[in-house]
């Protein structure tokens, strides 16, 4: 099989170059079958290029000019599109010179630019932003859409059921993924009229659907290992998932004060490092980095602006995986086999719609 | 100063009586100068009081034949008020023979009841359901709504940040707390029109309000200590809230398994069992039960369906210090020193309205 290039926008994140190249070396180490576009500032890629020599190898620097920074709003983006890093590497996907593109750089630049010029797939209204989150289960739990679309109606929510469960078959190799939209409670007359029409529409479809929809979750289940997708707008999977995080981040200072708060927890510490170790690995968001912008015409993975070597190494990678499983044409064709705009005929036509640029 | 009575909902909550009469007995210890109205099962709330003499001599017993259960819906719980524990608990406030409601039942229930038979205070459109997390500062943070509003328009968010303001102010004893509008971004041109058109309106009356307003904040930092009140509607509050409780469990499950994992890891954890202890004392949500409707001609406090005698406690015991620091009055006063109908002129009055009634 001939696989596509996946396109690294170098520029992007916290650390720019040095931290893309490292992880884009990485991640080639894992899928030695693909070869690599890195768009940037070219002297500095060719730099960096010069400690990974596997990647040199697989590897073609495109060049260019300009880039996006964290403050660019949306539209100042797409209007620098052409010559900045971020955009060119996109293009070489909607060029088909690539099959994918990762970037670190600013989410709503990334989603405005990516919606622009490789447009949405045949039945999706709009993109939605996923990622997988750990769970106490066996798999990864798939969480969409993450900021996305600010406000979303009950269409929107059934395509992103459709393009989750999608997603969750080739990540946890599941015939039929669990899927359940968050809610404020569990009962059919919780949340809005959006919730509830999305509700009926899936309930309704169940059996042309590729999923098990078992209907609504509250934010304190997902975790547990007994949802494989859980289905949001943006807004409101753009704060569990900052909830979810912070969390993390408090529990585990929480946890470091408390084994600094006497001698005798200093010495347990050290003895049980192995058992903390174990834990910092899990909650580390670098093990868990790379969110997908599912429903384009290619794969374009967002990689944390803050994230390491291995954090750029794992985006790489799912953008790797979303490839080799093609994950474009699996969407495609189960839109197509549940006919999404049949699905949808009763679902109001998306007034309230908005999108969101979160960080 | 003459106290006014506490009201119990002896009857709400997963164990019942038991635990309902225990924790007033334990919060009664604290507060030894309110008196209690216990209201439910007669006999079986004078079998529990036996156990607590102090509690006994300090309280009176109103009979109700009925309860309202957790699958009430809050139409069928108001058909009901009249003879069930929790309407004739928040009825006792209504006629002035109770300062404060306490119920662990259904919050629907609960909401329903109280803003039927306490109305809301002028200039307050709907009451709203805050509750205390613990952060990483000095302080505690008030996060509100929880879900008691599941659509919430600007005019609804400003009130909201005045009637936070109010309790924090007597939670933290800060003259000017720190207001920020939960939000999926930090930037002005962040999130749904309702909540720049808050932030507008909060900022311009900055000076009026006994508060400091610094804008939006993202899920993930409300537990840094740098935040007092965070300002959200009824859905992406009771999102956040149970994210953050869901994540907190996921990480103390992650931490007990790590620690079982290896002899070294057990032995280290027995060793700094006093740290995992306080961090267990930090998590645990009974030592932050008691979340306030804030809004109503009355207090009115919902303790957690499953908490033990120690949460119904501190539950009982928010009741007792907002009575004591007068909350209802002080919101009054902020409400009229703000003139909050002026502050709102340019506010959409609030079509997309929607009260939920989450869990």
């Amino acid at each position: 099989m001939n696989l596509p290039r996946i396109a690294v926008d170098a520029m992007g994140g916290d650390v720019g170059v040095r931290v893309m190249v490292e992880g884009a070396a990485l991640a080639r180490r894992r899928h030695d079958r693909f070869k690599f576009l890195l768009v940037g500032d070219e002297p500095q890629i060719r730099a960096a290029l010069e400690n990974h020599p596997n990647l040199k190898a697989a590897s073609e620097v495109l060049h260019a000019p300009d880039t996006i920074s964290g403050e660019d709003k949306p539209s100042q983006a797409l209007r620098r599109a052409k010559t900045t890093s971020m955009g060119m590497a996109v293009d070489a996907v909607k060029r088909g010179e690539a099959g994918a593109a990762v970037s670190a750089g600013n989410t709503g630049a990334l989603m405005a630019i990516s919606k622009l010029a490789l447009r949405t797939l045949p039945g999706i209204d709009r993109p939605a932003l996923a990622a997988l989150l750990p769970t106490l289960g066996d798999n990864d739990l798939i969480m969409l859409d993450l900021g996305a679309n600010t406000e979303c109606d009950a269409r929107n929510l059934v395509q992103f059921a459709i393009m989750g469960a999608a997603y969750s078959r080739i990540v946890t190799g599941l015939e039929s993924p669990r899927v359940k939209l968050l809610n404020i409670g569990t009962e059919d007359n919780k949340g809005t009229d959006d919730l509830k029409l999305a509700a009926t529409e899936l309930k309704a479809a169940a059996d042309k659907l590729a999923m098990s929809f078992e209907g609504f979750t509250e934010a304190d289940k997902i975790c547990r290992g007994d949802v494989d997708v859980a289905v949001t707008d943006g807004f409101s999977g753009n704060i569990a998932l900052k909830a979810v995080e912070g969390t993390a981040r408090f529990v585990a200072d929480l946890l470091r004060r408390s084994f600094a708060s006497s001698l005798r927890s200093k010495i347990g510490f050290l003895i049980s490092r192995p058992a903390t170790e174990l834990l910092k690995h899990h909650l580390d968001p670098n093990n868990h980095n790379g969110a997908v912008f599912l429903g384009l015409n290619g794969v374009v993975v967002k990689s944390h602006g803050s994230a390491n070597a291995v954090g750029v190494a794992n985006a790489v990678a799912v953008a790797a995986r979303l490839l080799e499983e093609d994950l474009t044409q699996r969407i495609h064709a189960d839109l197509a086999r549940v006919g999404a705009d049949g699905l949808l005929r009763s679902a109001r036509n998306g007034s309230k719609k908005r999108e969101g640029n979160p960080e």
